[in-house]
Parts: C-alpha cells; structure tokens; sequence
C-alpha cells in the first residue's frame, strides 16, 4: 500500500494529491490514507498536507528501499526481486542463503549497513552506517567454476562505467576486484559461488561502494565519490544506474560476446602496462601487466621475458 | 556406553566378558550393562549370553555406523569425525551444511539409504537400500576454484585402489568421475565447493559405491562390487579402506606431490590412449586421449593433430 501511495504522488511529483483521490484510488478509506502518510513520514518522506489541496510529496529520503530502488528501474533480469535492509550481518551471506533455497537469478539483497563485512579472502570490509551501499546479486550462470573470474570482471566494469556516468568522475578498475578513484579504492567485489567440478549452482556478485561514506571512517588508501567528488551523491541514484548497468552487460556476457566485455575493462584498467608486483600466498611477482585474458587471468611479461598468466593475488603498482 | 561395551567385546573377540567385568570396568550397574546389550542386539550385534561365562560377540552387522567405521581406522584427518545415517536425503548436502556451520577438514557424513542422491550436473544416483555406500567428506584444501578438479582425481584414485587392494578386482577410472569394472560403472563420484575467486571456502567429496546392491536395481551400465566379484563384500571393512586411502591420497596431495597422484591416476585410466568422444552441452568432440594434466584436464588430440584441452563432460569410448 505504502508503495502504491508513493508510486502516486512520483507519477505527478510537482502536483498535489488529495485524501479522497488516494482514498478512491486505492480503495480504502481517508483514515487508512492518513495513517499510511504518517508511516511514509517517519521513513523520511517528506509529505506536506494544507486542507484544501491535499497531500504533496515534497522530498523522498535517499534510502536503498525497494520501491526507491525499482523506481523507472526498467531491467530485465537484475533487481527485479530486491530484497531491502536497513542492517544486516552480510549481504553476500544473505544473498548466500536466499539462493541454495531456489531464490531466481537476478535477485538483490541491498543494506545500508554491514555488521560483518566481507572482502576477498575473509577480509573485513568496513561498512559505516548509512553512508555506503552495499549489495549482492544472485546469479546462475551457465559457466565453470574456473571461469568464475569473468563475473568479478562483469562487475567491476559495471562499477567503474556507473562511476564515470551518474558521478563522473574518472574510475579505474585495479585487478582482480577494485574500483579506485583518484588512484584510492572506492569499491571492492566479492564474487563467490556454489558449484561442482563442471557446473555453477550459483554466483554471488557483491559489490561494496564507498558512497557519502566519511573519509575518516574509512580505512588508509580507501575514499569515498563524494569525498573525491566534493559533494554528498544520491545512493538510490547511484544504487540504481549501477543495477542497469550490471543487467546490461551480464546480457551481453551471457550472449557470448565477452570480447567486446574484456576490450571496454582493459580500457580502464588501472593496472595494464604498469611494472606491478603480485602477492600470491607471501609470494612475490614482478613484472609488466601486459594483458587480460578470457578467463580474466593477468598476463605477467617477467625480467626473463617470459609471460606469467596469474589468476590471484594482491597486486602493488610499482611505477 | 554402547561403543565402550563394544570396544570391550573387540579387544578380545574371540573370548568371553562377564556382566561383572563390565560393569566394574564401566562403572556401571549390571543391569545397566544388561540394557545396553539388547539395544546392541537389536541394532544387529549377536550377542550370547551363557550363565557361567558371561557374554560374548558372536558377530558383528555390517552396517556403516561411526563406532564400525572408527574401528582401528587409524587416520591422521578423514573421519576423524562421523556422521552416521541409516537414511539421509543426500550426504552431499548434508556435509555441505556442516561446513557452512563450520565443521572441521576430515568430517565424514556417511549415509546407508539416500532418498535424494545427487549425481553429477543434478542427474539422479540411484541408492538402494542398505546395499551401497554413500558418503560425503568435508575438506579445505587450498586451492583455486578453478583447481577443483584435483579433488575429484584424488577421490577417483582413492577409489579404484580400494576396489584393487580390499576387494581384488580390477578398477579402472573413466575421466572425469566415474570408476568401472569390467567396464561397467561401479562407482560415482560428486566433488562439490563454496568458495571465492580465489579461495575455497571447503569441498564436498561425495562417494557413491555400489557394494552389494543387486545389480537390477541398477541403471544399465552400472554394476556392483559383489556382482563383479561373485560375492558379498564387507561395507564397513570397504569403506574403512576408502577412508585410509583418501586420508594418504589426501595428504600426499597436501604435501605437494600432485606429480605422483597424477602419474599413478594415469595407470588407472580407462580413457588414456583410447579414441573418445566428448559430449559437453551437446557439443560433440572426438579425439585421441593423451593425457590428464595437473589441473585434472583431459588432453585431446583431435583428427587435425592439434591438442584440446578439454575441461569437463561426458565421455563415450569408441574403440
């Protein structure tokens, strides 16, 4: 109901709409009107009322709500179930569970605030309160488990295009899974999944964006868009456009046409044709990024001239 | 109480045990002693009982509990901890939820009767009752997702040298995940993950064997050890074998020694140095089969001369 009364004050936002109207329109009576105004309010819609011109909706809160978020969302598989939490323990987790009961693909967990976090390889991830946005996708991809890299590079692309778009600022996507702006990690992806040898049941595309998040609460080497961008940026806005553009190109990943992916990443990749050095479990490798693959392996050209494919690890730019 | 008494009765198989002694070395009440006795009779323990001399255990049920399994098992990590059923739904899923709660390496869901045995890419496993083995381990190895293949030739291997040493028939393995004998189907196996892009959180190692199972309760193609061999096998001796192969294998693995796993894979190979053909999302491929490499990939040589690597599939031998 709440939903319906937003979605009828958001198709005439400048206008007004009276107790009655809403009342008929939705079939119930003045004081159920009222009494769902009064809920809206305290979510932090403003809504104005004068006696004789009814209500009007005069600010929406910038809150990842499941009506803000599908809000003219217009995407065929991405977010058309979003499943919406002020707190939650962590999105990848919930997303986890709601896809081993059957959850479809293309489901959304979104929170506002993470009590555990995570990052790659059992990491905390920081996630203040109400400052970021932090969400997960249910995926059923059609690939092996080796090929699970392709998704984190889906949407680290996705990432760093909707940063350039709705923010515009100049995002670069660090190898394997960082969004930096400004040479500072405003993103990190986790991409985990459930499978057997030769099958995926399921992939969990997380994605952490540091968004008006205070750059003090952040952790050294970490910022925020509005930190780099010099002003606060609507999540739902933000939240929104990065949802279309996952859809976008999951569509196009799943039609075969990766090249096309792989040729737009490796255009903003932060970390091609740098000398980088590579910790892989305490061990360390030097040498030229020349290259991502298919699998979305980086291609390594060593001091002996020799090429190194490298699957993981933690990368440092040396020059 | 009842595996203590059991372990009693063990120790010396071949003699008598007073109620007396038990209960002395038990510290219990001879009546208690007398409790625990008919609930091990009628858990299938032969049990004789004479005035003068006590009890004694006559023999033993075949059945895959923890206390038979556990019997002088002797590994370092596999089983360590077992979960015993009579019936389950899938072992698999069922050590897939102990290691999401965090159970440790080595655990053991063992099952007699699964009403919803999993094969490979969701097909179903057939397992009569009370015939077969069904189990499932719970491993952390570290390894890449795109490493898991490794599992399943460590479990493939363990396998057919436990069919070779403890029933004396000639197992071979057919790539990627089955075990035959006299060409016919003994064996499957279902190595399940969780994991990230670049860790695993744990593996399911699922084993299905068929042991005694009546060979017309079985899909065409499959057999079962005591119908290859003539005889009944027992399960618990069987599977105990298994658990110490795959507790070696494992640790060999562990060890870093992949190149004699590999090595000793390949003499078991039902498919190398044959003709194939691979069906793989109905994509046909034929080729020579030339090799498994380190990553548990089958090497192809196609009609052109050039070499596949080829990743996952079903496979038909031609001739």
């Amino acid at each position: 109901m709440d939903d319906k009364i937003l979605n009828f004050f958001k198709k005439r936002r400048d206008g007004h709409v009276s107790g009655e109207e809403l009342s008929d329109a939705l079939g119930v009576s003045r004081t159920a009107i009222w009494k769902h105004i009064e809920k809206l309010r305290e979510e932090g819609y403003d809504i104005a009322a004068s006696p004789h011109l009814g209500y009007r909706l005069v600010s929406v809160p910038d809150r990842l709500t499941e009506i803000e978020l599908k809000w003219q969302l217009g995407t065929e598989l991405i977010g058309k179930k979003i499943f919406s939490y002020r707190e939650i323990g962590s999105t990848n987790d919930a997303a986890y569970k709601l896809a081993e009961s059957g959850e479809a693909e293309g489901a959304v967990v979104v929170a506002e605030y993470q009590t555990k976090g995570r990052g790659r390889l059992g990491r905390k991830w920081v996630s203040p309160r109400g400052k970021g946005a932090y969400f997960s996708v249910i995926l059923r991809p059609d690939i092996l488990p080796r090929e699970l890299s392709i998704i984190t590079l889906v949407s680290s692309l996705s990432v760093a295009r909707t940063i350039r778009e709705a923010v515009d600022l100049a995002a670069f996507i660090k190898w394997p899974n960082d969004i930096l702006v400004n040479q500072k990690k405003v993103c990190g992806i986790l991409t985990e999944l459930s499978g057997e040898t030769d099958k995926i049941n399921f992939v969990i595309a997380g994605v952490g964006v540091n968004i008006n998040t205070k750059k003090e609460l952040l952790p050294e080497g970490a910022t925020s868009l509005a930190a780099e961008k010099g002003k606060e940026i609507s999540r739902v806005d933000f939240v929104r456009a990065l949802l279309k553009n996952l859809d976008r190109y999951y569509k196009i990943f799943n039609s075969g046409k990766l090249d096309g992916i792989i040729k737009e990443y490796k255009k903003l990749s932060a970390v091609l044709d740098r000398q980088v050095q590579i910790n892989y479990h305490n061990q360390l490798m030097s040498g030229h990024a020349v290259d991502i693959d298919k699998e979305g392996a980086l291609i390594l050209r060593m001091d002996s001239g020799f090429c190194e494919r490298v699957l993981a690890g933690d990368i440092v730019m040396l020059r």
